[in-house]
């Protein structure tokens, strides 16, 4: 294992001090001690949180050894110091660490490195009183082998349970908030938030469920800050009649009628619909007249919960108990998302049902708020911010859509998130109007509804691809300008659901606002990364958001790296970097030729491909996906006809790539239509890790004692593979210019094509090939139409850049 | 979805009245209402516990259709009656069924019907108050959508939670108990228990940790049952140093030679070794000395420790914080599986710590003990039970093992358990022996434990794979006759880990003991079946655990079917019959000719096939076994020489087998050595269920509210496959009279052999073909020399015989 913190905070002596007194490891009994052995001592008894009496803590000395050959009992009774090897060998079995696998007895500093895991500073071979309790300090803040701080370790074995119900305010260690909430305490509320809009257009103004958790001593005065997540899932989704709606993508590319559109001919403008005016307000009150048992929960959240955070849920307009329809990520969504905002800092009333108007505040709010969640929840927290709604400190948005175009759309083609062929907007929006699970309000919606779908499904129009109006709706880069809330990002390098390009226009979009930008890449798929062994995510997350939601001056913003990037070479290897993607970035031009990229100059050539497939062969591939990507990669001799690779050769020297990679191609189509597809591939046979992490162990990873528990995962290799898909694109081409100008295209004429692939950060080693693989019918994300179209390339005309990562 | 109810208990109405009084649906406010809408609305607002108000509870009412056009709120205000159709439209809306897919409010009993679900008596179209009482309690006992009982779902949303605290003894309902006791309350602790064994030989009786956790009511005079888990992983396992003992299994197979043994020289006979004294005592307290925080917990103890049972965990000899080396399943284990249940029956001390000899009892045990757990904790509940143990009412042993050579060998060749090649009884010791994990007393026993691996290692004997002492020691079968406990089985007729015999042995094997026995065999391979949506899995172990240890009259033993099989054809189908391979179970026999199996007179044939694969063939199956497995029974042409393959013409009729296919062959081997692989297999193209289960929705199930949760899964259909491997079986040429007497094989002459594959209960359709393959190394499980050996079968002389089910 190797361990990777990033949000240790520096700490000077006489605030470990303070902090250690604070937690209870230093006491009135031992703050004098003067014996580093006696301190020692106590510290190892108040650890062993299950051993009652004087002879279960000796027994339990007893299991640990202190040097190789004396048990940590024996050991305490015949030394006279505590020497830095028998702390260390101590602490690496206090961390879960294992003399058989992953460290020696003789030598505990040198596994303490290969693993990173940090010594505390030391003048001689033993600790004096002081160094020991600054060793212990660092202890308590350094990961165990299970991917938990030693003292969050604790935690979840009760060590903070002394605090519940004492504590005023929350206590802090090494800069992040400590568990010091009794979450079986939690209040459960839920109100309705009054949003100035009326989505299902009944003349009221839609009302929006909101469900809150907040800890017991905000009864008492407490204000706290909260941890807003709007998931449009959250209440339930229509999974059967949602897959009704989704499209057959077995149907053919169809030509499209040029024009001249310019942006502002498709440019969305605000309509500044009346909206019905505000309830009048029959009353106040502070106590709520609903509440719930177990919200849909992120384990992210969970683990806050129990550190002095309020959680609030809400799912949006078109779901359950809420009004309106759902839209899927349009403006009348934002506002929805943004409503709660807006009433956890009094900017909007909420009410304690749908029928009485008596107005409830969220009194105990401290008015700061971070959006949390992935996917659609991230979205929504980005689209949030791109209003610069006050109170909104931070959203931390993961694997999110900043450009629902680049969700379910590319460069004029219909492209599908990778896995789900045939979801649209429509789909999207029916599964998640979960108004739907609640017979009684949806009878009365339901033609209403039907008009809503058709409406989104004209919007979204599949005949073309286009970018259009409804797609510029709901296009959050339009009002990245106004983000004024700190952005922090977590996107996966191999997620094919929300493509990278979603986050690296966010990362790129917000560089000139003022605000601090944070960035995680990870070489997962759509997936979260609070539960890994390898990297501090929940640490990170709560310097984070103790800076920003609890006004805390913990240096979170200086500690944490701007960018940190998951190497795809190694496991558990994680690296910060000054930037991704940086415009400045130097680039590469590989010509091409044959089948070669090289930089030298080339011979004029053309290289041909056809589009269709015999039917036996087309049907096996548009059911299993899986082994179309792999043929294609590996050029079996089913699609060899059907593709053009471009090899370099091996390469003398490892090579980074660190964005936004080109194709330049002069192309032809035989017929008056042509979609292109472009992979671009490392080859070279590899262990490579899996896009999906592997379980470690379930249920592993306690939010604290006696609660929500996570499953601990982690990326590991897989059987070793000779390639792996790095980045891919799309292009229809008849969008040459962009995606809402549709161009000419004569058959056999050739046309310069420039298509930007997915951004990455990819490492090929020393010896292998970059590919680039040049297709049309893409099975997992494109149409199908098995049509009979040939293209041609002009290779001397073509080439491929690719931008560098230099240190 | 279609529901599969085994647990609902007959109840009359007097009592059903009773218990709706007790758990606070009737009360003095509305047991004396004599108008059905007005109790209707009674339950329902009981029932809606988030609404604190009558404007929430009447929203909530809006919520619900009654009919197809009016909604719960407007059917109320305008109804004179019940109608059945009302009811049960909101029935199904409250067990969260939908009327988009599953349901039509027109005709909801039909739905009903379909989906299996309980529809009460009634005389007319509407509900008699006394009818709606009755309708009203079959609903609280009715299996909702996510497979859990209308009244455990109200359960989760904290019904429940008024009762905590109030409690003297558990409350009933149709048979079950109630989660009426608080989860968070429970009181934690460690006793170590002294066992008459001494299996480390330090001349001390073992002490063996155990972990308790009792409801906190039994501080105030409550017994309780337990529910005990023997669970050799629960301390912690040592994944890396097991599996470098993990043996190659890409070895020869070796000639043996011949013998005469009889059982009576390979018998193994209990030593009757001294034991130590036990410890003297010095004094005696009801206080712990020790808790612990989080237990490794199995998911349905997790349901009974809201209901009133305690749970007691232990890992046994050999694991952290015990005394004792690991055995693998010799007697010494289930002696130490054993002392627990003699601590909690009285007859055995216990210690609160390993030094002061303070004994500390059981005193809030009702001495009524079942065992749970699946695979070797399912083994040593077995094991316990052989014993005929006081006080062990009944065991719930889930994918067992009942000899340990049925899971580590096969009829003279070591067959490794399904996905573990070269796993054996030395590297599961290894793995379990969880003292390692603490290095302070692992390093005073290193030696000793390194010679206990050599005698493990020796007594298992890959070299011949035959049975001997050490296995016999590790067969409880042969003690099968002291079982005195009720035995509950479960079981995957695809578990190719435990294999099915060992399930099959424990069934007929103990019909002669007078206990009762209940058997379940699901679809699945090596799994739990205690999250599924359709069947009522903890509920029937409710019912059979409150009448077995409560001592209640629930008529458990009558109300669960003795059988219950998943058909492996169609979801969600769960039939009871009356028993399984029995033993007089009509049989057909097919005669081997060609390529066929026919009942007809065949004409003499012989077929061959040879046994080595070219090297990178062979390179290729040993690394991806699932390949080989594939290609075996596909027949593809890499395979072809390696193989013969028998099948009958498409059946003309569904043909079911039930119990354990025979192989009766004439066959020679060209060398002085040979094995035998044998599967059975269903050939035609069908959609088949999974074997892993499917995840529908992660942490749905809640075990009560506010505590832990469970992942509903269940068997969904797999894409459709061309065949399924029904069962299969292995022999050594050499063990054709059994598994300890080596017999001599001489090259190219031709011998009978008999071979019993796996039993099974395996239903073939209509236009199937049932097929029998003979092959010879099997890449999963035997040894894989890749020899140039040529097996020949007299087909005439051979014969595969088959146990038919007639219902």
């Amino acid at each position: 294992m190797k361990n990777n913190q990033f949000a240790i905070r520096p700490t000077d002596f006489k605030d470990q001090l303070t902090e250690l007194t604070e937690i209870g490891f230093l006491d009135k009994d031992n703050e004098s001690e003067t014996n580093p052995l006696q301190l020692w001592i106590s510290f190892l008894s108040k650890s062993f949180l299950e051993d009652k009496t004087s002879s279960t803590f000796e027994e339990t000395l007893k299991t640990y050894m202190a040097t190789d050959d004396q048990n940590l009992s024996e050991y305490i009774d015949s030394a006279t110091h505590v020497s830095v090897v028998a702390f260390y060998n101590v602490a690496l079995q206090l961390l879960k660490f294992n003399p058989d696998v992953d460290f020696s007895f003789t030598d505990p500093l040198a596994a303490m490195e290969k693993i990173q895991l940090m010594v505390a500073d030391h003048n001689g071979a033993s600790f004096t009183i002081d160094e020991l309790k600054s060793a212990w300090y660092w202890l308590l803040a350094t990961h165990n082998k299970m991917g938990q701080t030693y003292i969050d370790s604790l935690a979840s074995k009760g060590y903070f349970t002394k605090f519940y119900g004492q504590i005023t305010k929350p206590m802090l260690f090494n800069g992040k908030t400590l568990p010091v909430f009794n979450p079986h305490k939690l209040i459960r509320e839920v109100v309705y938030v009054e949003s100035p809009q009326d989505s299902d257009h009944d003349g009221k103004r839609d009302l929006l469920k909101a469900e809150i958790l907040r800890p017991s001593e905000t009864e008492n005065g407490l204000k706290v800050p909260v941890l807003y997540t709007a998931s449009p899932y959250n209440q339930g989704t229509n999974d059967e009649t949602g897959e009704k709606l989704t499209h057959n993508v077995n149907v053919p590319l169809t030509h499209k009628q040029p024009n001249n559109l310019k942006y502002s001919d498709i440019e969305y403008k605000n309509d500044n619909q009346e909206i019905p005016a505000p309830r009048k307000i029959d009353g106040e009150t502070k106590k709520a007249e609903q509440d719930f048992s177990r919200e849909s929960s992120y384990t992210l959240n969970d683990y806050f919960l129990a550190r002095g955070f309020a959680v609030v849920y809400m799912a949006g307009i078109g779901t359950k108990d809420s009004d309106g329809f759902r839209t899927t990520g349009d403006p009348d969504e934002t506002i929805s998302t943004v409503a709660i905002i807006k009433w956890l800092t009094g900017q909007l009333p909420a009410f304690t049902n749908r029928t009485d108007n008596i107005k409830i505040k969220a009194w105990w709010s401290n008015q700061k708020v971070a959006m949390t969640g992935r996917s659609y929840l991230g979205t929504l927290a980005t689209a949030a911010a791109t209003t610069g709604v006050s109170g909104l400190k931070t959203v931390i948005s993961e694997a999110a859509i900043s450009n629902w175009y680049d969700y379910y759309r590319d460069g004029g083609l219909v492209i599908a998130p990778g896995g789900f062929p045939g979801e649209d907007a429509d789909v999207l929006a029916e599964e998640t109007f979960s108004r739907r699970l609640q017979p009684g309000d949806f009878h009365n919606i339901k033609s209403q509804w039907d008009d809503q779908i058709k409406a989104i499904q004209a919007g979204e129009d599949r005949t073309t691809g286009d970018y259009n109006t409804f797609w510029d709706a709901r296009n959050y880069h339009k009002n990245f300008k106004n983000i004024k809330a700190d952005v922090f990002m977590v996107h996966g390098l191999n997620d094919w659901n929300v493509k990278p390009r979603n986050v690296e226009r966010l990362w790129n979009g917000i560089k000139h606002n003022g605000v601090t930008q944070k960035i995680i890449l990870h070489q997962g798929q759509h997936i979260y990364i609070n539960a890994f062994r390898s990297i501090d995510y929940n640490d990170i997350i709560n310097l984070w958001l103790t800076h920003e939601l609890l006004g805390i001056d913990n240096q979170a913003k200086e500690i944490i790296p701007n960018v940190i990037i998951q190497d795809n070479t190694k496991t558990e290897n994680w690296t910060a970097y000054k930037d991704w993607d940086n415009a400045e970035n130097q680039q590469v031009k590989y010509n091409l030729s044959s089948d070669k990229l090289s930089t030298d100059t080339v011979t004029p050539s053309t290289q041909s491909f056809q589009d269709n497939l015999d039917q036996p062969t087309f049907d096996n591939y548009a059911k299993h996906n899986d082994t179309w990507e792999h043929d294609l990669i590996a050029a079996d001799k089913k699609l060899t006809d059907n593709q053009l690779i471009y090899k370099t050769d091996a390469l003398s020297d490892n090579l980074t790539i660190d964005g936004k990679v080109h194709v330049q191609l002069k192309v032809s189509s035989s017929e008056d239509i042509g979609l292109l597809s472009f992979q671009l591939i490392d080859y070279g046979e590899a262990k490579r890790l899996t896009v999906s992490p592997t379980l470690l162990s379930k249920n592993s990873l306690a939010e604290t004692y006696d609660w929500r528990e996570d499953d601990l995962r982690e990326f590991t290799y897989a059987q070793p593979t000779p390639f792996k898909m790095i980045t891919k694109g799309h292009i229809n081409l008849q969008n040459r210019e962009n995606n809402y100008k549709v161009d000419e295209l004569k058959p056999n004429v050739f046309y310069n094509i420039d298509v930007e692939l997915q951004p990455t950060f990819y490492k090929l080693l020393k010896g292998h090939q970059l590919g680039l693989i040049v297709y049309a019918t893409d099975f997992g994300m494109t149409v199908r139409g098995n049509q009979n179209i040939k293209y041609t390339v002009q290779a001397n005309d073509s080439s491929l850049v690719v931008p560098i990562h230099k240190n």
